[in-house]
């Protein structure tokens, strides 16, 4: 794809127009409540040691927004021993689901441990899932990007903004885990989550790591962009046109590109300026609103799926801030 | 598309080979008595005179599966006064909402009353919807084929397909109706709901007319084509690889081409032998299980989109059955 | 699709700068004195009582461009009785043909009588047709935009529009007709017809309500967009280099944005801002010429499939301005 | 693209059961007389020795079906003088025209004259063309093959082969021709045009030369392909349904699987295995049909668009038999 | 896409028809002693141990066929200590690279060290590379399958395979490596590779795991696929005909069904009966040749970028074949 | 594909801002030097008399870059006899090969003789070559943009623009060649040939016509446009991000829009103002840096592949230069 977005110097300063919502942060913080008032105990199974060996893997199950039980992976690098040991939650691109517990060697492998979030009514498009969107037995294979989109409260990416958060509070206290060492992870909708979930728990959130993340400047990427899955909005308006101011209400309430700017984590961030899933001015959006340390990787170009070229340099920035000292 | 399914002499003898599931007369009244447990009243709303003049147009929400409100549309003719009218059920296609009245005045303008029932979840796709599947709502930009597949209490169309009878019980029960003078109709996903309405409500149904109907013969269906909606299922089940046993389980219990030997309407069903969408053999499969007084309008060179050559004869057909001695 | 065209606000002020032929008026007069010389009487057969029971319908062919016989519907709402009554003349889009009467119930439905106007040389491509553009007998499945544009008077539009202002004059002399009450109404191609039909027939055309028009700032549309029919020209062109001037020639005679300035009807107007087919700038060139009294619906994801959001808005407004105060 | 026509072994030996019409010759022969009747003097002029040089290139036009004027060009060789010569009639592929005479070096440059057609109505989709069907001045970029096809008097390949025929005709008759050494040649249109031409004057055709043929079998071909332009014909039945039977009963006269018993000339015909537009079967199937001594080249992985491979092959059988002894 | 190819029944006991090339054995047996004569000593460096931590990675150089040095990974399980381990040797899908050592944390997560060879003359088109195909000295973005096919000896997956036998020889004598104790194993082409080397290495391989293998009857594929890079053939040959002979001779060279019968080594296989990339017929092709102790996967639904569903099986007979008893 | 570029005004200024390597004719004499001193003797092969007839046609082979035996044809007029006369080199398209001489009968049909070069290591793709890119024995369906990229000395279109170098020193002493008078040409990648060989040898090239040159103004090409081939660098460097900066420089040594300055040649240009593949930038980048005598022909709706519009325009441009006087 060629440079269809706007000029790296343009990239490097540009800010959404999008006007905060009031009240943003009480609002999140009455979502959160209501989940953590629902919620009940973490489980966790250990899982085929004949597969994983020496790399101890866990089923978990956690309660997430609306007390929704929600499943994740837990694995811990060989030789972890019981020592606190810090712990990175990996949150998955979209249409996939937490996949097998061997798609996600790649942390443990670097001596980090990590709880892998499976999204909720996604799961059937790309990797496999085992969490609905509220009822049901499994996975889905579906389109979430206007699920529930005439209001904030009834969202589909409220419900999973709330699974991030309540995932990083989950990781803190697992067996093995030091809570003063929590990081977030992901790619695209991974990315969004891990931005969202360092902007709601500042507190606990140590690092992030988003990689060409979904959900930045939203108005801006479904007027720009011709691309699944931010097709999937402009389209349903252009059916459901009288739904249009409430939509774009709504879709503020989510947008990293203001939530950014509640971050205290140290930040990575990758961006591909051929991107047109995730369009670059829509990244550095939330990019430059960020007033944490942070770094970015620029993928001159780079489209949406080459997002794994700076790879190990994320892997350092998250090491160095996790491992450091130890 | 060229002819890629069976020559049109074995379409004619075509039968399916999947099995149909013990009881399912059984727990397909289970299900209906649930919805009717949960039922609350109909309500009607006078909508827009300014815009439909003589055509009575009501804003129409009932209960269907779980207690759910589902929206529809009841037209009636110009002129039809008081008197009992025969009412023919609409049913929509995939991915579309109820719309707007305006796009279902040809059964008023031939003299039938009409009650297009909202296809929940749905509706974000080519044409406005209002019923969301469950909590929520509006209408969505949805993949159903796979939700709550793992089964068959879950699934998406189960609940569906009870909405679909529900909406022949609440027909009868319209002002203006005659109740013994009821119909079901529509295309595809309006042709399944139509084939199973009738099937599930043998006793209040008396014509029966089926557009290239999708959900027949459904485990040919997803082997046969890569078209959507079919593939939906296709693709969710080579990420979701267990859940193969338990998906083609599920969809017996929604197979048209089973159901269908429950109908005793007269039925009128048509098919395009190039139809890649709803395959032809998927459609006979249906159509030949029908014990009833029955009638198919081939279309040679039909695709799916191309299925209203015949709608005059399908018209015609309704007519002479509801409208008959009058 | 993005927003690719101008920003809205550009839009609401946008006018083409293609300069308007020489004589344009007299030019388009003689064309459609030629017409009224040729002309033959209308006929008109009722068609198929029995599928449209009090809604009359009559098969109708009337004298078009060159005297060519041009097939139509004509649609009396139920009830209508034998008074003087409004009738909306009714032009179809690109490709298709009068279709069936049963895809023209709207209107009737509404208490409004239509007169369907067949595209000569289409109705091949999605709904069928009666009408040759001159010789043979039936529709064809064709591409008509280069046929005939090394000059204006051969072109294929110019004989279309020809039609499209003889129709006007036949909806004033049908049976039942109120010739002060003729309205023109269309979308895309259908829309296009509308507009040159209210202004080359400005005396007799009260309300004008054209969906997404086509053939307007063509010269714009050609190098604007990628997508057919426009694209039928820059194809051609490209091919046969030689007739480029030839051709943009030509297009100014049958450019709504020229013609549009003629418009004395109130006329309504949709858009939608990602329509690639008819994209804003070329609507809004058009809408922006228009004196009268005037009314645009904007959809801000609208492609071109979508247009039918604001149909509501649009029967609204025909039918005050047709039926109001009787 | 796989082979997903029959194997070899039985192309082979393939024939269509599409019938013959009763009186097939009478009816061509009654075609060829009006145009014969109706036909005005060829006109030849020089045309730009600047750019061409020696090789003699004229601009051509002839009388042909209905006596419309069909432009073409007549190219001879360099040093050719002015002696009787051979001359091979080409004609163009759908939707090109005769182009210039710069694409048409090949056959002078190995020593034969050449009489290219230009192909009336098209000409506008990747060659330019100067000649259109009937009225007007100029090429089209069309789809023709459903133009006329409800009767075989009025379809667009009746008036084109009779055109062929007729070139065929005016080849004897040119300016430094020997009248006893006229072939035939063209690829894909122009192959059918070709066989066409050979079956309609097999007493002057010496040679035919067809590269992967269109029109043949074509009943076959609607159904076997979804490629363009047998597939024009499939989408117009797919919505004139009403016209299946008369367009399958046109189709036969044009059909070269049935014509091709006709010829007499030694013909040479080219088929690729892998050609979803001209499929296997239908090219076998007239060359199976051909009595006269022939050849074919079979490409086991050809497409339709690459049948240039064996044109050494083409050239040598063509100049063996009309520069043989000479 | 739907079932292309046989039905499951018959894939059980397919066979490719492709006759082997006489003097095979000694023919391979020649390119690896040219290998090997040419081969210089292997090179490992140690590679950022900033980022993989306890998980020791080197990057690796050793010679392959003509002595051309290829580019490899070396990854040994954290706590490997010294001991004498098992080495897995991972082969790359087509148009990938080594990529970075990252992507290949699995095997060392679940105790097995690996070896992952570069592809040469690859690594442009989805993961990087670091090999050319002779002289240069990076990857490349290319399309190998006709690179030197005219003949066995000079064709591109000759030398390839040859790599990945030296790559088998170079895994036996890696530090730390137990000789006696070496697997195979990747997806696709490394599917293909891991044939290849268990039937050029029988002796050295003990466990051999290919995942949707490619190159296993390819004269089948290249005629029932239109998908690449099966397509690269077939497209190449349309336009090189006269190498039509060539090609299918040096094919058998390389080709997996006929190889196959030499494999020793335990095999598991994978398998999607809708893998249009590798079709099923030849994946079965290739695995029903294999005299040793097998196993297959059968992915029902599966297309081929979904050959991940079985990974646990894979990663547990390898585990048991490798580690066990340890 | 609408006018995605500069307006046409600005076209006819523009220049590339890409900055030219410090002795850049230095190291192309490095080049040209090293390819001479390994040149061995040209040889030719009378071919096919009977399918060519008084048109001579040879077989030839000359060495090229680094010596490697180049293809080529050369053909020279019927009737040419001994005498000194004009060659024209001809270079080949992107993928192409040298095809058959068949293809290459336009320029003797006009009086001159062409030399035309096969293209070392493609021919694969749509006509048939004959040349490997170093080792091999025949062509081969490649991508080639990024083969050698990490520097300017490995680069293919280094070896490439040496090879169409070395064909015009070879044409000077080809058997009845006048060495005053050579032309090179060729469209797209044959266009940036004709370029480079007119840059490279000035003293040797009279006249250069190049239709839509590719390879001019790269760095803007690599992200302006989608297609393929300038896509194959975007995509390459995408995945090999770490060698965007060695990309960049390579591709400046083989910038048309650099190496047109030395251009002396009178020179014809072509550039379609809608073509995807050469946008109309890049051309004009070109263009406006040759200082020698030109003309540029403009097709304001041209696509790539309708860069044949303006070819007689291009015929009479070089015939006046080589045949002028004579």
């Amino acid at each position: 794809m060629p440079w269809f977005d706007l000029p790296e110097a343009e990239l490097r300063t540009y800010r959404t127009d999008t006007v905060e919502p009031d009240g943003l942060d009480a609002w999140w913080a009455a979502r959160l409540g209501e989940a953590q008032s629902a919620a009940r105990e973490t489980t966790l199974t250990r899982y085929k040691p004949e597969v994983y060996g020496d790399t101890e893997v866990y089923d978990v199950e956690f309660s997430g927004a609306r007390g929704d039980r929600v499943r994740a992976w837990y694995l811990r690098p060989a030789g972890a021993g019981d020592g606190p040991h810090p712990v990175l939650v990996t949150y998955i691109g979209y249409g996939g689901g937490r996949s097998l517990p061997l798609d996600h060697l790649v942390w443990p492998g670097v001596g980090i441990a990590t709880l892998v979030m499976d999204t909720r009514g996604q799961g059937g498009r790309w990797s496999v899932g085992a969490t609905p969107d509220g009822e049901g037995t499994s996975s889905e294979r579906s389109e979430v990007m206007t699920r529930g989109i005439a209001s904030p409260e009834t969202y589909y990416y409220t419900r999973l903004y709330v699974d991030a958060a309540r995932a990083v509070e989950v990781a803190k206290g697992l067996p093995g885990a030091d809570p003063s060492r929590i990081g977030v992870t992901g790619g695209s909708q991974g990315g969004a989550l891990s931005l969202a979930a360092a902007a709601l728990k500042p507190a606990d959130v140590r690092v992030c790591a988003a990689d060409v993340p979904f959900l930045c400047d939203i108005q801006r990427g479904i007027t720009l962009t011709a691309a699944t899955p931010y097709r999937e909005v402009a389209d349903f308006l252009a059916v459901n046109a009288a739904l249009v101011d409430a939509a774009r209400n709504t879709l503020r309430y989510v947008d990293n590109a203001l939530l950014a700017s509640r971050i205290t984590a140290d930040t990575y961030v990758s961006v591909g300026l051929m991107d047109e899933i995730c369009p670059p001015s829509t990244v550095f959006a939330a990019y430059n609103a960020v007033g944490a340390p942070k770094q970015i990787e620029v993928n001159p170009f780079g489209v949406h799926q080459h997002s794994r070229v700076h790879d190990e340099v994320k892997v350092a920035f998250v090491r160095e801030r996790l491992l450091a000292g130890r």
